[in-house]
């Protein structure tokens, strides 16, 4: 939890920030989900994707519960300092629990939100 | 500022969403930025990004300074209808306020922040 290179962060109110996971080789956006100090941390020291899960109020270890794991490639900080970017490789292809390759499956097309993603596995047989 | 597709955003209790910018071409990250509805609207409306100034406190028509706008091709929702995603034609190909392509130059090497990005065009020339 040490490290100075983390109080360059603009940590929000409730001491998270967002980071955005792209697939370090097609570019895709897959997910955002945030992180606090020691999410951080623990991503940077293991290599794996750690988040800061607000529903359930703790670590989320990303492929814990679905085998799902992100291997960080990279980490990057914008300019602001308050948002982070992750290079991952995903693991099983899948990054979203409805088991699409991508949580932004639903595309804008005139005034209403199309799915445009099929899913890859059903997320019974990732979760059950 | 009517329009079903909006409600189905799970709108923060600032009335926000965090609104990632990426290049339709390369797939780059270019910023994040924040949107409350009208912003988005006005986004779908005019085909330009237009997001909430969160510093200023008003509706940022991006490039309305520094003549940097965001064509937008396409806007995407995740799976939790908490974040929006836009592929976008970035004019001048610099997103970013320093004169940068991307706001994320900043590639965490280590236990510092890198600087591994140019500046494509001094601040001073595009703000001036």
């Amino acid at each position: 939890m040490s490290g100075g290179w983390l109080e360059e962060i603009k940590w929000g109110p409730d001491g998270l920030v967002p980071a955005i996971a792209q697939d370090a080789e097609t570019g895709r956006v897959l997910m955002v989900a945030w992180m606090n100090r020691e999410a951080l941390a623990q991503t940077a020291a293991t290599g794996h994707a750690v988040y800061w899960s607000r529903s359930r109020g703790k670590l989320w270890r990303k492929g814990e519960s679905s085998g799902h794991q992100q291997r960080v490639r990279e980490v990057r900080l914008d300019c602001d300092g308050d948002v982070v970017l992750l290079a991952v490789e995903q693991k099983g292809g899948i990054a979203c629990h409805t088991g699409r390759e991508s949580c932004f499956y639903r595309r804008l097309d005139g005034d209403r939100w199309e799915t445009v993603e099929a899913v890859v596995k059903d997320p019974e047989q990732i979760y059950g």
